[in-house]
This record gives structure tokens, sequence and C-alpha cells, in this order.
């Protein structure tokens, strides 16, 4: 399928048969540097998560504009960013497993700076007995200072699992992480202070803070006890993002072109994505998506190659079978990871296709 | 990661890593028998989806148990199922795009029976235009007897079409097309005998009627005017088609293996199998998906790589970090899409390893 895209560099945008996400080269690069610039300006360092692209090229743009390290879901997929030369790599992930840790501890082996996270003791056993004797991983303690998902529950465990993981053969412990919930910044800023008292009142060094998360990217000044932020939607920016506030439709870089090919009735329009483009995602909202030319449609339906959209509210035109038109997605990471590669493009023209090269693994 | 898998061919299941949607043969070969015997019983070609599985060899086992030709939603996904031999394919989308329609003749002029539909003068006109002086290509009406998403509206325009099509150059009308709306056999009975009485008064054949959909897949005998009926996701089943009746749990052919990765409450646990892995289709349910080991346990939550499970409810036993679990999808035909290969088993071994073909193609 790259092959096939890749035909169309430097043909009109238009050019492109649909379904197919493309990506605004300008915004993009306007997402990278006003979040980096933010970071800057607040001394934070600033780790993109690569869970939203997974495309080292991508990645190698955000550390040139000063990011400091990635952020990785899965040992597979770090390994792609490995190959790529990224050297420091954060994997966010109580990781388990024979076949995972041994493939864990081959990349470690090979970057200068891996660390993973570990929230309870069986994982913490499990690092150690794959890393007892071979060169020591670093690992963070994973907390929930609100989000509800994985994470320590008090600033108590905390520290019983610091002191697990630096009494731990193989192990060495580097800080706490955090993915928060949103406007949950008191909370994190609590959570890190009182766990950082503990630590330092038995000694046990803790450099990394990590906090993270996109919707609550521009509040991440309010948690001053962290040292970075990790964040993965900024770089598209998509419909949820909008909705936090902050950026607007505009600094969407990612669009999927879709094509109307049917017109049942006057208030219904059928378009050739469905939910394995879009996805189900709804993250909230009512309907699947922005329709940029037609905003007052709705993304009603979805199946898996249609979509069906409401055009009752339309008080403008509507759309003719065979009209192309832009979707802004309700969540860009999902989009990638049904592509094998993506388009990007510049005045109207493609600029480069890019292959989701860490799409599709697993572990 | 193909290559990964297949190691493990002949190993126990458990060495799978995880997340993994995996496939119980006795299962599935069961459900292509039980599905067959009932159209046979009814003398109703069957003609069934590939969007399911999208992987050759599911599609010979379902056509050598007496299915008559495939059913493919995209032309590429048609594409890799002729390279594969199938040679009488329906490709149920409106298609249009120069790019779409080339390679769409170029199929047409290398398998014996390919057939796609229209709603619409446009598609008709772009079908003909493309395909005048070549192969004639075979078109279906597409009717929308209920299902509310492509189809023309009346059997009067129905007619029309088919009028249309039989007097365009490139094209043959061959027949009626519906994808129903769950038990809405009384509707598509009456459209299609209404059109059929239409295009018998002015001399138009009309040999195929084709039928759709796996959740009334055992009303199909309801609708005598149909002579073929097309289902997908009845080779795998799923918690949707469970919760339609005909089949139970114990006929789901795809689980998704899943590791406990965190349980950082009582009543909380976190696993390995995201959005990315289950998808976001709810398909009317609360949660996203069924566990098979802990079924009063609830997939509250799914980020990208993390499945939250709410264990309030669970009066047994309460699963424990680095515990394995098995899921029961809401929807398998969207976690097919999500990876490039899934893993066979039999009596607890792994039996084989097939690639997903037709998984990220376009157009």
């Amino acid at each position: 399928m790259i092959e096939l895209l890749k035909r169309h560099i430097g043909e009109p945008l238009d050019s492109l048969m649909t379904p197919m996400p493309v990506i605004d080269e300008d915004r993009l690069a306007a997402n990278i540097a006003r979040v980096q610039s933010y970071m800057d300006e607040h001394e934070l360092a600033f780790r993109p998560h690569i869970k939203t692209h997974k495309i080292p090229a991508l990645a190698a743009q955000q550390v040139k504009a000063g990011a400091r390290g990635i952020n990785c879901q899965k040992v597979t997929e770090a390994e792609v960013f490995a190959d790529a030369g990224f050297d420091d790599i954060l994997i966010t992930f109580n990781l388990m497993g024979h076949e995972r840790l041994d493939r864990l501890q081959a990349l470690n082996d090979r970057i200068g700076d891996l660390k993973v996270v570990a929230d309870s003791a069986v994982t913490i056993a499990g690092l150690s007995a794959q890393f007892a004797g071979a060169k020591p991983l670093k690992v963070l303690v994973e907390c929930d200072t609100g989000g509800g998902r994985c994470g320590v529950q008090t600033p108590e465990r905390a520290l019983e699992l610091a002191r697990l993981i630096a009494g731990s053969d193989g192990l060495s412990f580097v800080g706490l992480l955090t993915y928060p919930k949103a406007k949950g910044e008191t909370e994190t800023e609590a959570f890190f202070r009182a766990a950082m008292a503990l630590l330092d009142a038995e000694g046990i060094d803790c450099p990394i803070r990590s906090n993270g998360g996109t919707p609550s990217l521009f509040s991440a000044h309010l948690v001053p006890s962290a040292t970075e932020h990790r964040a993965g939607t900024y770089i598209y920016n998509d419909r949820s993002i909008v909705r936090a506030g902050h950026v607007g439709l505009e600094d969407c870089a990612m669009q999927i072109l879709a094509t109307v090919v049917s017109r049942p009735t006057g208030d219904r329009a059928v378009i050739d994505a469905g939910s394995k483009t879009l996805t189900s995602d709804l993250l909230g909202f009512a309907d699947f998506g922005h329709v940029v030319e037609y905003p007052q449609a709705s993304i009603i339906g979805l199946s898996e190659e249609h979509g069906t959209i409401d055009l009752s509210a339309c008080t403008g035109g509507r759309p003719e079978i065979g009209e192309r038109i832009r979707i802004i997605p309700n969540h860009t990471c999902v989009v990638t990871n049904l592509f094998d590669a993506l388009a990007f493009h510049r005045d109207g023209k493609v600029t480069r296709v890019e292959k989701v090269a860490a799409r599709g693994l697993v572990w």
C-alpha cells in the first residue's frame, strides 16, 4: 500500500483515493513547536508519546524541537524506535511474560537509557528475576493520582515499592510516574509531594517525576514537582483535544479524506469511512467525527466500511454523491493504528508518505 | 510478527504472549458447518463475507463446505482473494474514483464472476464510463429495505436503476441486494417481491436477490424471494451475535487472550488489552467484552493498551496480577482488522498461524 501512496507524492492532495488519513505538515510543525515552547518556558522536560503516530520520522521532529526521549507503550514499539536510533525510551507499562521480558532485556542491552514502570511487587519480582546479573533496568513507580487506571493508591505504597525496587537485583529506582485524570493537577502535585517527602526521609533518590496527558497539557506547570511531561495526541490534535480547550479545529493536523458514495434520502449521506477508518471511539461525543465542509452534519452511525451522516441540521448546502469531505476524528491515535501508511501534505500537494512503522505490533 | 507467532505452533496455547486473539478450530468448523447446513436445507445460496476474517484459507474452508462465492467490501480485498484463486466475488459497495475503477476493471478481466452494487445514477454512470468497451461488469441494485444505510428507497426506483444499468454500455444488470435491519424479513420480502414484479413486467431478468446479515441469519428462510444470503460474523460469532439468540458463548470461536497487569484496588483489575485490541465497539453493550473466567467482571473502560475491569460484582474469586483471562469481544470483525496475524488452536495447542492477508488495505 505504501508504494501505491508514494506514487502520489508531488500530486494534488485530491488525487489520493479515499478513505485516507492525511497530515498537514504546517499544522504538525506548529503543534510540535508550540508545545515544546511551552515546556521550555516552564523548564519541564518533554517526552512525546509515540502511540499517536508510531512513525520514527515524526519522533525525530519532536526530538529535534527539544524533546528529551520518547514514551512507548509496548516493548515491540520501543524496538522499532531503537532501530531508528532513539536512545532514551520510557515504556509506561507493567511488563510481564517471559518472551516480553527477554526482549526487554535485549533492548536494555542495546540502548543507553531504557526505563519502565511498575505498580506492584509482582511486576517488580518479574523484572528482577529477568534482570538480576544483567545491565540494571531503570524502574519508576506508577502512581494513581486520580486517573483510575494503573498505579499505587497512596504515597506510602509508592515508598514501599521504591524500597523494593532499590533493593532488587538488576533494578534501579529512578522516580515516580502518573497518568492523571483531566484537571487533576492538585491531586497529582499533592501525591508527588507526599511521596517525595517519604522517599527523602529514607534517603532514596527520586530524580524523575513524570506527569502526562494531552488534554491538560497546558496546565502541566501547575504540577511543580514534576520534572517531565509526556503527551502524544498533541502532535496531531483531534476533536477531543479541541473540546478540552487551548486548541481549535484549525490546529488539527490529521483529517480523514472520505467520499460520499450514496445519498439514499434527502437527509442521509453515506461515506466510504466507517469503523475500520474512524474507529468507534466516541470519547463522550454523540457522533463519530467533525465534518469540516458541513459542520452541521452528524456522523451518526458507522458500520465497518460505511459512515452514515445525518444532514437534517444542514442549513447550507448538502454534499452530492462523489463529493469529497474531510473529517476531524474524535481520536487520532486509534485512526493511526488502522493504517499501514499515512500521507502528508502542504499547499494542497502530497509531500511525503510515512509507514506507520510500529503499527500492528503486539507485546 | 507472523514469524514470531509461528514459533508457537504445536506449543500450548498459554505459551502465546498477550494480548492475542485466538481462534478455536473446532468451533470455527462447527460454525461453518451449521450455517451451511441451514442454507442447504432452505436451498439458499450462501455467500460468506470475508470482512470478518480477511484470511483466504478460511474462505476456502467456507467454500469447501458449500458456499457459492464470497463477499468483499473493497476492491483491494477482492484482489487478495482473487490472487488466492477465488473466482466468484461480490463487492457490496458503491465503487467510485479513477484508481479504484481501474483496479476493478483489471479484476473483472481476470476472474470469472465479479459483481458490484449501485444505488444511484452517479455510481452507474461512473461504472459505465469505465467499463464501456471492456468485459461487461455485473451490477446489482442495492435496496434499502429498512437497514437505513445505502440503497434505493422504493421498488420503483430499483426498477429505474435496473433499466439504467441494462441500458448502460459495459454493464449488465443481474439482480437486487439488501443489507436489512435485524428482524426485517417482512419488509425485505415485500420490497424484493414488489421490485421483482416491476422488473418482470418490463421483461428485465433479475436472477439474483441477495439478502444478508448474521444477526438474523437463521431467519433467512423467511425471505423466500431471496436467492442467496451473505453473512460474515457467523464464522467466529461474538457477544453481539450471542445476544441475537441462536448461538451461545460456547459458539464463539474467537477469544482474546489477555493478562492482568495491575490490581490497583480490590475492585479494579487492569489488563493488557485496550481499544487497540478490543476496539471501542459497544454495539449496545455497556462494557467492552465478556470475561470468560469472571463473567460478573465488567470491562468498563479502555485506553489504547489498557483495559480497566470492575470486579465489584464478582462474588467468586478475583484475578491476580499475572493471571491470564479470555475475552469474547463485542464485535469480532473489528478485532481482526487490528492484527496482522491470528493464532488458531485445538486441544489447548496452537495449530496454525494465519496472516490477516486483506487487513489494512484501502479502496
